[in-house]
């Protein structure tokens, strides 16, 4: 079924112990729409600007990305500088220019309006509200949020909360929008403004799912090594969205294989730097990870 | 089978955001030795001072833990005082007594020399190997260790490691030990030492087992209140070990009920001060507790 995401597209520089690039092809609906396209069609509404040529297109392109609603606007393209050193826990940002995306007001095209499937990405939730309106249609919409809102727009994101039926955050988040420190709380209070499906992300110790009175609580794939933590969260929404348009319900046990399969294209997507991993994927070696994955994670062998 | 463990009894003082107790029973042998007789019979080696009475001995009987290697010696019991704030992740140690537990040399009697199943608490790892030696038919020794050991007494340590079955450490302790930040290839580098069972404790994030070539990670139980985390470890390595002895083999799937039944013991820990919860248990009770705990951590419902 058809999968529509809002969010942005960026230029990133990243340096991690494991190397360094300059610009590459990243922001949130990228990371989200290239994960999700292993798993069905996905539609994107993103601004870019004038440096963004025919060969980034080509990415979308490559994996089959409806891109009508990839708008362009006059200026530069959202530009995003960070390292990570350590255990590479936390980016450190460096730089942020948004360019054209400070300015980004999503268009809801004709081709959008049927979508089923709806994430909104992390953007103003004013934004996030607007779109949601314009699509009656949608039988699942989730949205991201992060501290900058819940901080600075708290009163507008409730209101966009109390129209989404999911949201996908990381701890940190979650604590600060529901004022609980234990997470179980933390996710009864958020579910209080309205959506009944809460995924909290939990960097590298996974993530736990709340659908109405149950819980799902699953770690995260263990690599032996990984270069670049960058659109780990993106890659993850993206797996779980893009297999719940695909599955096309949100039965309790294709909630938690999503959560599994949102696991999975994390786990690939930090192997390497930008989308390198992602865009060299087989759904066979997609298929083997959640095996492997499931071979971590089972309690019966 | 036989399980015998070798630890400490202390008398704790300890202040949360849940409230403060002062002097009540605890120490790593004391969590483990109570968290494993809900599996089988346990023999417990440890020192305690003229300020052990009968009412405190009570709690082991009542437990039918075998005492006959509790030795009493003059002077005072171990004392820790310490507090929790915050998301009580962390213990901030306000003062250790060591007293009768400085000159501890653990006593292993005729009786316990038949024991297959042992649990070397954390104690100087030479005292550890000296036990070790003295239980030629033990087939699953496990130990614990601390920061303390790992800077201070490496090479001993070391030398403890390439004569136990298994290690139970938490994720700071595991990096530390080997060296490497990523917890697979920690884990590697600790099976080469010499344990070729390695499990490593997250704290609220659960646990990951290695086991061979084998992986196994959990979330720990999400519980929606908890009030004290101390002797969170040692309840889990008693629940492990309890369950192991039980069993009477150490296969895979042996192994990660194993710390299934360590994670839902722990959580039953932390629930009250103290050993209260795990004291006032049932068999009935903790089966419903692993019942919920497969439900929270099971991907297929």
């Amino acid at each position: 079924m058809s999968l529509l995401v809002v969010g942005s597209v960026a230029f990133d520089s990243i340096r991690t112990p494991h190397g360094e690039v300059d610009g590459i092809l990243g922001g949130s609906a990228t990371f989200f729409s290239v994960a999700a396209s292993w798993f069905g069609p996905v539609k994107v509404v993103a601004v870019v600007g004038d440096d963004f040529s025919d060969e980034h297109l080509e990415v979308f392109r490559l994996r089959s990305i409806e891109t009508s609603g990839l708008e362009r606007a006059p200026g530069k393209t959202f530009r995003w500088r960070g390292e990570y050193a350590g255990d590479m826990n936390e980016a450190r940002t460096l730089a942020v220019h948004l360019n054209v995306f400070e300015k980004f007001t999503p268009k809801i095209l004709p081709s959008h309006a049927s979508s089923e499937f709806v994430f909104l990405g992390n953007i103003d939730p004013r934004l996030q509200l607007h779109v949601r309106r314009q699509l009656p249609q949608a039988r699942l919409v989730a949205c991201d949020s992060m501290n900058y809102w819940i901080e600075g727009s708290l009163k507008e994101l409730k209101e966009t909360l109390a129209a989404v039926d999911a949201v996908v955050v990381n701890e940190g988040e979650a604590r600060m929008l529901s004022g609980r420190q234990n997470l179980r709380q933390a996710a009864t209070e958020i579910q209080k403004m309205g959506p009944r499906i809460v995924v909290i992300k939990r960097g590298e110790y996974g993530v736990a799912l709340f659908n109405n009175g149950s819980i799902f609580s699953t770690p995260a794939f263990m690599l032996e090594e990984f270069k670049d933590p960058t659109g780990a969260g993106d890659s993850f929404a993206g797996g779980f969205m893009g297999y719940l348009a695909k599955a096309g319900d949100f039965s309790e046990a294709n909630l938690r294989r999503a959560v599994a399969y949102g696991s999975v294209m994390a786990s690939f997507a930090v192997e390497e730097f930008g989308l390198q991993r992602l865009l060299g994927l087989t759904p066979q070696a997609i298929e083997a990870r959640m095996h492997d994955f499931m071979r971590l994670t089972q309690l019966d062998v």
